[in-house]
């Protein structure tokens, strides 16, 4: 038999703007007795990468525009969350109550641009929401390359997410951010048990080791944000995550 | 630190027209050396499913219908594999040169309704295809059920199959049927770290764990279609998967 691990780290400390997670990780492997391997995939829940980067924005400081205001009314939501929202997105898809999907900045398609108030600890007369990372393929590699620096070790890095679907229903973690991991698999030209030439096969890598550690990361709890998938034989590749998006004009979906 | 172990069985036989898979099964985790715990999950290959309940179908016997002709024009495919689709759909939802996207008649919402030409071992004069099994739910169910008659052990069981996505690329494992798991975890009024009550998180569970086991199956290579999945805290339910369809009227992407 083959055994890949899913292992998240407890206790992991709440994280804040400023934080250095290379740091935080590696003590946190140590008092969980986990030594990082060569190929391990580290993920991490988007939260903490927007903690650590301070992506906070106080709706309190906030002015609405016409658009804005628009917009919350088709939506039935809070106008200033929604100038903040066409902030961080290229296109508006769909909207009706209480939904608006979009195009984000960084070329993901899903709700309310990955804009979250759940798991923020709010202060003393501010209304905070937290974005998404400004480059999650940045932070992924900044995060492999000093992890590499202080301990030799040759780690990858992916950045999860949860997304709603079309046609399904629950949310399911998908990858935001990578690096190192290759995070299309394609199979295209080669030969399936029988000899016969695969056709179509590009496998969302990424976004299946992002769903595994959503699994054991939990999604009201913050306390394991951080997950070491160790025993995939996985490709490697500098490019990041771009091409887990689908183009515009390749979507069935968007025409 | 905790510990989710995805365990793959190697060296799986060839599944057969007529093969008990829980005899497969048992069998094959004694040569792996790996016994069994309640509250194991049991990923199975959909593929292997088909295979063991004879959903072959030999495309030399089939003469298509007008309607069947029709959709091969539009779509550039084969006028017997369109009826041969036809007759697994509810309904043709998007269609383009190679690409037909459908509701199956179980309810998923996916391309060329998961009938599949790939590792499949064709029989001289014979053209085959594969369909999915005609009712995953009533397949996992049956299996889980034998594997506790034969070892007095609670497993639960998915059947997961890889399907594309609307807006990413590369295809993601998700559960086409299930017996035990509760496939969505519904976390809406729980209490996030802070105290916040969450509004909307219901988490496609079944879909994680499908996503996981597609990770360590590979999928030109017919070799590990079954793997253990050990070490989650699974809510249980005797529901089925039905729950991770949406219902068309409630699909932004179905309007």
């Amino acid at each position: 038999m083959s055994t890949t691990e899913l292992i998240a780290l407890d206790h992991f400390p709440l994280v804040k703007p400023g934080d250095d997670l290379c740091a935080l990780i590696l003590e946190s492997a140590k008092k969980n007795n986990l030594s990082l391997h060569n190929g391990d995939v580290i993920v991490l829940a988007q939260k903490i990468v927007s903690k650590a980067e301070n992506r906070y924005v106080d709706l309190k400081t906030i002015t609405p525009s016409p658009a804005a205001i628009e917009l919350a009314q088709k939506a039935n939501k809070d106008p200033r969350a929604m100038e903040v929202l066409l902030g961080e997105a290229k296109e508006i898809i769909k909207t009706r109550t209480n939904v608006v999907i979009v195009e984000h900045n960084n070329g993901y398609v899903h709700a309310n641009a990955g804009i979250d108030h759940s798991n923020i600890q709010q202060e003393d007369g501010k209304e905070l929401l937290l974005l998404l990372p400004k480059d999650p393929d940045a932070s992924a590699t900044i995060l492999r390359n000093r992890i590499k620096e202080n301990t030799g070790i040759d780690i990858n890095v992916i950045i999860n997410d949860s997304f709603g679907r079309a046609f399904r229903n629950g949310v399911c973690g998908v990858c935001i951010g990578s690096a190192g991991v290759e995070v299309i698999d394609n199979k295209i030209g080669h030969q399936d048990l029988f000899g016969n030439i695969l056709q179509i096969t590009e496998i969302a890598i990424a976004d299946e080791i992002a769903a595994a550690a959503s699994l054991v990361m939990g999604q009201a709890d913050e306390g394991r944000p951080v997950v070491v998938v160790r025993g995939l034989n996985l490709k490697t590749s500098d490019k990041g995550s771009n091409a887990l998006l689908r183009k515009k004009e390749h979507d069935l979906f968007r025409q």
